[in-house]
């Protein structure tokens, strides 16, 4: 639809679009940076949306219930910041629009979640977005199953650019959408045809309509500037009983001498030409200047849902006690009490019967207690569900003819589950746990990344950490991968020994509120490393004295995961021949880090000389507790290059870490 | 086809697609550990694909005109060993397949490059495969429209599974394939509907074929074990002038009771199944025995390739010297003598006439000199051209209509890419390099793996290295990607300064023949470090002193890139107390952790306080040159957390990466 047209034929909705246009000129062109061109080219669908779709109430922000809009195209950032300052969240003032991409503004060059009510998850990295609401949805379809209609019954919209479309995850997300006929999952595909360094043609033909039918999506498309053309393409993708895709053809930087060009794409800066494009809007105002009926308008559409809010809260008040406050609970992130008493009894009973397991099996062991307890688990697995040991009895699995199931079979999928995850997290009452082998961290990276940057709780399961998986090779033998996880920032990487030291860092992980986990498992058994109960959760402090010297204490050895067993038999190696020898198990450097001095010097005292024993690269944070934290001489037991394929026990004697070169490093440092 | 009319029908095929299974089955079995039903599977395909269509010569595996085969689903890998041994590789003996998986073997559990002939490429991460053969494929183009059919022209086969269809990645590499009509490109699917959690419908819907179709192939189908029909479909697909994918109905594990069904994907090592499935083969033949006459027939296709192979051989020896040698020169990996001329040229203009620019258009001006020289290169982006800077003026866009453009427009595809990249260099002839944003080394990540596992000296070009990058945000602010590829072994990571370390690192990295690197530049402007024109390559050092102590040494800045301009200001600070300040720049601390101990005690000598200077995590290898390597006192300036979106001046200044807190830090540790 040409924009004069438009403004004849639809002069209200044309008011609105263009006041979310001109915010985002304006903001750009103060900022001098960002995306013009998406927002402007993209108005017209998302005021539809707001205006007639949207279920939300702006002075209720966090409403349980509330639609979901997910802006995986997040470079378009002062669409979203748009919308929520003119429908009138608090937070969202004209100010911090003015400040956009400055420092401490809540309007940030990317929406980042947490800075400002209304964005639901943290986008930028093209087509994690489009992942998430797979997550978002599944959450929707899984709640509403538990507790009705009148608890949970929304839709989750999502708008994606030709960018999310390309990146590979969105084809994990379509695949598990249109499996799960996630039918409350709307997409509007900014269909513009132009990306950074031209048309889409240059480097995509993908006919998108028919990609997203070949999974089982409904497809619709509309003008994306004809708001009853824009309505309708929503109306019919509301009621299909399959995801929906609606491809809106768009011009990106409508109006403006960039459009339909790369250059639109971009920071629209020139002062000229948002004069021209003022002019062609017919918008005679200043910079960030609204007028107030419009903003008035925008806030009304913004307190529309406030009635179907209050009608939702009377429903929750009108729950019984009990199911309210479980309610609050699991969007809370608090444990069932009962927790503690149940992982205390996992490690007595681990104790009282101590068995050689691998720490996969442990986790599993801790798994089916916790499962029972915190129902609000969702567990699952990138298609190695026997191997990564996270499917539990009680779970069954979430389907078309089962929401309620607690457990996913995401396929090959490994990026998309890391994705969904965060969806899950980030809706609210799911804790999303999910495992693959840890060699595969790499698909599920950009998402990993996401879950920290975020700061959402979820629990990878990361089994077969090590040469220890044996044959598979050095495709599927980690070696920096705990380097990895470590380097990143807000991220616990977990490795436990054993039962005992699994169920607590289970614990551990689920204490988290706003930080992921890794939980590295080994494929191959050990044997168990704890012997003495104590109430008390040592991993909780990151590393602990496991085994204190006999002789004079001369040596520690500081081992993780199944390297332990190394250690400990090494310990006594070296006792036999009188050298004391303390061995360190350290299942968490993250929160050894956190504790004090005085409780890390206890541990890692001055004198003795020390050996780190990982089967993984020495960068994965060893050189500060080897060369560090009062050290003087040590050495390393671990990989220095990547892996083979060979059965476990070759490999280990194969790469030198064992016992026997343990000790003999040990004493080569005496 | 059941298989009581296979062997009626086609007894010859019969004979020769056994030989495979019993194999697979007796390698695993033998192993204890594999993967039997795929090579069960697809032994017919493969029969028939090797039988008619696959142009190679067992006896000459290097022959850069054959084609290609790619084991996209590598966990079949005795497949692809048992094609190997059968048509007579000669490293591939009979003892090699019996010692499947075992250590010192070539077999290993999934095909390793470079263990043995025929591998063209690492397989097991799913997809990967896949999406390498568009690499393969682009390089054969390539070739072919600079060198002529005479030279090239081949075709590239891959088998790929349910799995690698689920991968993201495989959607990038389809959507490539299709944009740029890569119609030698044949993609088998092995269409057996089950996966290791159980059948395809528990985790995708997906109409594959309706999927390949939507980005621009030609899609066939055949039942995969009627030899006439696989045939027909192969022929089909040949005879596209689009890259074909050819649905291959399949039974995995066909003929043993756990045909059809997941326990046949993974090893199948009961004797008496084992036996059973022999008896429904009608094979009477023991363990790995395969008779004489079966054997020989198999050989005469491994050596049916040869008069076409010495027919090509004597077309190369009739091309002209000097075009002989560049045709070896390029598969050879070896440089141009010229490079190290213009190398030094770049560096002396630089330092004639010096400039302050980021380093991303630092990199460029090297390359500017390389690529008119080093014809061998193709460059690339993933939709960032002018934001990584990697294309120069000379490299046309390769394109359906301009196959001999050697830059390419990845699209919104940083995995695709990246695969495909590796199949670039797998090929042979091609070197390739191409460029992300370095946040993005996530969606790249699998691959940039696979570059270091395999040994492919590939480019990995990654711009906006650092909060520098500005108001975008922490989403595209990278901290701990230069730890994720330090950490991975076989990788050098390259952190120049400006033009000279940029020309320096370049020419490094292009000398490499079995590693990759990865080049990490600034977005922002960064004044000219070196000022001393030497012919010496110092980045090949790895770390090297920029500027010495003028008072007394007691303090030495270790800086790498863009904070090199931050250590030397701090020089001038504590050089203007008084305090002698020696200033290492470090663009490369594989290198210089390769050098000797003499070399890296003259760089840096114990006593003088150490401060590392580097906006980036502290754990990206920091610890050995802060703690180790006789180090005393020591700090570290850089990030400890996610960066902000905000200016670039105003980053550096917030999180305290400045040369007053340089300073401050120096002096604290005096």
């Amino acid at each position: 639809m040409e924009i004069a047209t438009l403004r004849d034929t639809h002069p209200d909705h044309w008011r609105l679009a263009t006041a979310i246009r001109v915010l985002a000129m304006d903001a750009v062109a103060a900022a001098n940076s960002g995306h013009s061109g998406m927002p402007m080219g993209m108005a017209d669908v998302a005021t539809v949306l707001f205006r007639n779709h949207l279920k939300f109430d702006a002075s209720a922000p966090d409403w349980a219930d509330r639609d979901r809009f997910i802006l995986s195209a997040g470079h378009g950032s002062m669409l979203l910041y748009a919308l929520l300052h003119l429908t009138g969240y608090a937070d969202m003032t004209l100010e911090q629009v003015k400040n956009f991409r400055q420092w401490g503004a809540i309007t940030a060059g990317h929406p980042e979640y947490g800075h400002a009510k209304g964005i639901e998850t943290t986008t930028g990295p093209l087509g994690q977005g489009l992942a998430n609401s797979v997550g978002f949805a599944m959450a929707e379809e899984h709640l509403r199953a538990r507790w009705g209609a009148k608890v949970q019954d929304h839709y989750t919209y999502v708008i994606a650019g030709d960018g999310c479309l390309m990146e590979g995850v969105s084809q994990e997300a379509i695949g598990l959408a249109g499996r799960h006929q996630l039918s409350k999952l709307i997409v509007l595909w900014d269909n513009n045809g132009i990306t950074i360094d031209g048309k889409v043609s240059l480097s995509d033909v993908t006919d998108q309509k028919a990609r997203f039918a070949a999974s089982g999506w409904d497809v619709f498309e509309c003008d994306g500037h004809d708001p009853a053309d824009i309505d309708r393409a929503i109306t019919e993708a509301k009621a299909s009983p399959r995801p929906a895709m609606v491809a809106c053809t768009t011009h990106i930087a409508v109006g403006s001498s960039a459009q339909d060009t790369s250059k639109g794409h971009g920071a629209l800066t020139d002062a000229q030409l948002i004069a021209d494009t003022r002019k062609v809007y017919g918008w005679e105002h200043g910079a960030f200047d609204i007028p107030a009926d419009i903003k008035a308008d925008w806030e009304a559409i913004g307190a529309k849902g406030a009635e179907e809010r209050k009608a939702w809260e009377a429903r929750i008040a009108a729950l019984a006690p009990a199911k309210q406050a479980e309610f609050e609970r699991i969007f809370a992130r608090d444990l069932p009490k009962r927790l503690t008493a149940a992982i205390r009894k996992v490690k007595r009973d681990a104790i009282e019967t101590p068995k050689k397991m691998a720490t996969r099996a442990a986790s599993e062991v801790a798994l089916k207690a916790i499962n029972p307890i915190v129902t609000d688990t969702m567990g699952g697995s990138a298609d190695l569900t026997g191997s990564n040991n996270t499917r539990t009895d009680d779970l069954g699995a979430f389907d078309v003819t089962s929401r309620k199931g607690r457990y996913v079979y995401w396929g090959i999928r490994e990026h998309g589950m890391a994705a969904a995850m965060n969806g899950l997290a980030l809706h609210g009452g799911i804790r999303p746990y999910s495992g693959t082998f840890m060699a595969f961290t790499d698909y599920a990276r950009p998402s990993m990344r996401l879950s920290a940057l975020m700061g959402v709780p979820v629990v990878y399961v990361m089994t077969h950490d090590s040469i220890g998986l044996g044959e598979d090779g050095p495709t599927h033998q980690p070696v920096e991968h705990l380097a990895i996880s470590r380097a990143t920032p807000n991220t616990l990487v977990f490795r436990p020994a054993d039962v005992v030291e699994a169920a607590e860092a289970w614990e551990c992980a689920l204490e988290q509120k706003t930080t992921p986990s890794v939980i590295s498992l080994s494929r191959q058994g050990v044997a168990q490393a704890r012997t003495q109960n104590t109430s008390k959760n040592l991993v909780s402090q990151g590393a602990y004295v496991l085994a204190e010297a006999e002789a004079k204490r001369r040596v520690i050895l500081i081992a993780t995961g199944s390297e332990v067993e190394i250690a400990l038999k090494a310990r006594t190696m070296l006792e036999a021949e009188g050298i004391g020898t303390r061995v360190v198990s350290m299942p968490c450097m993250e929160l050894f880090a956190q504790q004090d001095e005085a409780y890390r010097k206890r541990v890692l005292p001055a004198g003795p000389v020390r050996v780190g024993i990982e089967a993984a690269m020495r960068a994965g944070g060893w050189d500060r507790w080897l060369l560090g934290e009062r050290a003087k001489k040590s050495d390393f037991v671990g990989m220095e290059s990547f892996g083979a394929s060979a059965p476990a026990e070759t490999l280990y004697k194969k790469f030198g870490i064992t016992a026997e070169a343990t000790v003999a490093k040990a004493k080569a440092l005496l």
